[in-house]
């Protein structure tokens, strides 16, 4: 049984991850802890998610004393914001445990993608090398050993699951770079308070247009140039992301299905639509991440969509953490 | 033409009010004023609500010289919170302008109303006494002479409307309490970031049972004990009140249609259904109050809908100040 | 192992009674069945039920041979239009099956009741007067020898729930009918193309006023009358029912608290509330009734929510079942 | 006065002509009808769509006499389906009738594209040829002279108008194809029974991925291939449109400015964004397209948003009519 620690366990990610690890057969659940100057501090997670009530009545702990609570637990999940998980983590693991962070702060090995996207100086270019990008259908073999796990968010997980077996394939013609729109339930903007999720506010929007710091990501992960769109949409939970790519002369749909075949085949958190394309609807509240694809000519319109806050966040952590420490890879989570 | 000046235009009601009166052929928008202490000061009206651009593209200004402003209007419609509402009328009213108040600092003749439901001591006890209340429909004659205006918000109208004939009309049991279960949508708690008005966290939620300041209110003006439930909707805007009350014995279906009839056959805001009851959808946008009715036995269930932002508060106090003015009841409404 | 039966697997109480079997240790699916008429007879569950694909992939079968299936299989769920649960009851109940009628057709015991609210005559007063009305929590012992259980809906459920406790202990004051309001989601209306469950036509409206079929229902088995008013709600799932009751002299919240406590304290799908009421959020897409309420002198507010599709349909008839069969009350559902 | 027939009236494009057509200083709702089949027929207008209720209680007339009606009035409005609309516009000319039809029936001088995309064999080739397309910005002069106007709907007229101004000014490179994400809210799949529709159904979902119908209508008017997917958004009205572009070598954000300024800067249903991009709220319930982009290299991404029913139907062809008759250009719009 893993001693597990949940920082940052008032938002909504942190509530899943809650959830999730609360029927875990193999990791308990320690402590539930916030920032010590948190307004939940003191409360019960029950209190802020009302749905866990009965369920996870544990209290959110203001933490105060990292060293101490590090040395009580193996396991850490960072639900915090970038600047947060990288102050914490490395302190986490100097006491040895395994950390898998849900933040942006370890996604990227090039400390000069945070002055610029993040708007901090990375401090801790050791543990940057060291990390292992939790895309958990791709760094399989690399999360068994890995002490430090940046585990991917929303829109470069839907992004990478649709376009990584193309990219790896060399189905794609370089003369054009992908379009990925994409459409994310409001809960992506994390559980505080703010004029702009407001019920009176919120409409289908694109925002960030060229600029998300998603975009270079992506693009670092996949090795090729893409344009990401994102938009806010009107519903709490969810991403649908519209991939239009241009293919190389010659590669038919039969090619494309062959490629995601032999790329999902045996990975249970992916689900291949044989006809048609996925519906925001058929993965909200699931840890999927459905992928489903148009050709004609020479062009490929590939759906993915994924709860945001679970494939996106709070199941692909699970998923990380079942492959590190050898459990079935959907425990907890199906 | 009226000089005419919109205090707190930034917030739903007050961008309803510039709306209508940009379109009023007999006032025109002097000027539209925000809090100077307000981030929202010197933006456009338009940036906050866009469905304004190209429409009423006038600037927030911040209120600093009230006395100075007072002096180039002839009619103020205070869109503020309570506090601000009792601090800046009796300014304006001492210069001579005609006031619109859409926050509850008037609408009780009571001192010690405010001290125990608004929190604050009434300092206008003078202007508490001459102020109308502006349930339209019925202080028109009241209201044609009348400096300060008090008009009722959301949840008072709907109810008032709904039970003001059978309670005047002696239709309803004593012995029994009308039941009141009114849901609103989002935007009746401001504009203002909060975390209860996220996508995220709204759902069908009851409030501020037994406690509601609405709840005297209605009492005080209809002079009836009624029990006032609300209800936090998941929809930006409307109103559908449900009133469940006890009739006196041999009061019948035909009693209640004529009371109503009576009371509204005149009334162009008031739409009465013959047959079955309002949906929300019928007044969403538009500045009615539909009431419609069921009796079985001595029961009878009365559904009043309004947009809370439209007869709930700018488009009544239009009709206030077209009754006051001696302009058409519907002006710049319809 | 039960070999298990669900009839009317493409509705929204099927697909999600279909997706609890499928993760029960005790129960398996033996058999998905629709109309032979239905256009669905052939596909697959998951066709229609996306979140289910990967998860419940079986085909609905056309129900031809009822006598020849019924052999195969020892329990029976009849997610069925009433009538249709009227006409296969018996032929189920004959072959010996155990059967979960999750209809209005066996729920009261008196023939003039279908003829009045169902537009039906009853054929079957034998299996009317040996059904057992499956609200679980009360129940229980009846529920152990039953083979024909009509579990009860959605309003009737939360209303029941909320209310027998109360009416049992004897703290309500005759003189005034409890006041049900109550919101449900669209999925109540079952699964079929309708122009009234369509986004563009759905807002909050009340329906039924005085005349709906689960006013009668309520009061047979509570057992004192109610005003009982169903509204149709702008959200896919989730009943919010707020009751408003006299409480006789004397009562005080202490002891509503108490009541509640001795009736449910040990029961695992019923969440109290020691302070507040529920939201809706709370309860979807989990087998939970919550209850709350508030008191003001003789005055009670109750508000129960649960999922109109779970504890209102499916989580309630797999919990009798399981009560049935002495396996774990919340085995599968939690 | 122009005396007006509205066919389809009981549609949601029927409804909103009737909202617009009753406050119209010249022209006159002379009759509403529908299918002499429709269940609607008889039936206010205001029974069907009860915010009308009070404001255009008119009832539908079942369409029998075509040749006779068609004598009593000036101008015709046909919100009807494609295969409708085609086989009633040429009674109507005949009869000297001026003719808006808001279906597909006339919009491409092609005989073969109605047999391939809409599966009927066109026989109106004269009227085909005679049709004047109504993007009511770019066929002013056309429209002066018209008899029969073929009315855009909302998926083409959000594209074009983004569109237009960048091929006829020669700012795209020709290599690459403009992506158009468009999503469209449910009732632009008009008003009648099916599930698609449900609330509980309806989530965002790609649909017609290279197949949709409005892929070739663009193609035909703007004069370049296009890939066009549209989506499926969980909200009733409105369509926002991300269209992500190459630009030609050394076109700069300022010509796109300028571009679009000497298109639309006379224009009054086309607002441009100086800075940022249009959200769907801006336009709901409004007749303006709102138009803005961003530039970064050879990219650019414009974002186009309108209400379907208004600038994607009713309002547009209302805008056409006041062109044709020498009416001011938004009469009865604003």
């Amino acid at each position: 049984m893993l001693n597990t620690l949940i920082v940052g366990a008032s938002g909504y990610a942190g509530a899943e991850l809650a959830a999730y690890l609360n029927r875990h057969p193999h990791m308990n659940i320690t402590a539930l802890a916030v920032s010590a100057q948190s307004a939940d501090a003191g409360k019960l997670l029950s209190e802020l998610h009302p749905q866990l009530k009965g369920v996870v009545d544990l209290p959110l702990q203001p933490l105060t004393d990292v060293a101490g609570l590090a040395k009580t637990v193996d396991v850490v999940f960072l639900a915090t914001a970038h600047e947060v998980s990288h102050d914490l983590a490395p302190a986490f693991l100097a006491a040895g445990c395994v950390v898998f962070d849900l933040s942006g702060a370890f996604r990227v090995n090039q400390a000069s993608f945070y002055r610029q996207y993040y708007g901090f100086e990375h401090q801790h270019a050791d543990w940057l090398a060291k990390a292992v990008y939790g895309l958990a259908e791709w760094q399989g073999e690399a999360l068994k050993q890995a002490q430090l796990i940046a585990v991917p968010g929303c829109y470069p997980t839907a992004s990478q699951l649709a376009l990584k077996p193309l990219v790896d394939g060399g189905l794609l013609n370089d003369a054009q770079w992908p379009v990925i729109n994409a459409v994310s339930g409001v809960s992506g903007a994390g559980r505080k308070a703010s004029l702009n999720t407001s019920v009176c506010e919120v409409s289908l929007q694109p925002y960030g247009i060229f600029t998300h710091r998603h975009q270079p990501e992506i693009t670092a992960h996949l090795g090729i140039p893409v344009i990401f769109t994102p938009h806010l949409g009107n519903f709490p939970r969810g991403i649908l992301a519209t991939i239009t790519c241009r293919l190389k002369a010659g590669v038919t749909a039969g090619d494309i299905a062959e490629c995601y075949h032999n790329a999902y085949h045996d990975k249970p958190l992916v689900r291949l639509y044989d006809n048609g394309v996925p519906a925001l609807k058929a993965v909200v509240g699931l840890p999927y991440c459905d992928i489903g694809f148009a050709v004609q000519g020479e062009h490929l319109i590939v759906v993915a969509t994924e709860d945001n806050l679970l494939k996106g966040a709070a199941a692909q952590a699970v998923q990380c953490a079942n492959i590190r420490f050898g459990f079935a890879q959907t425990q907890a989570l199906l």
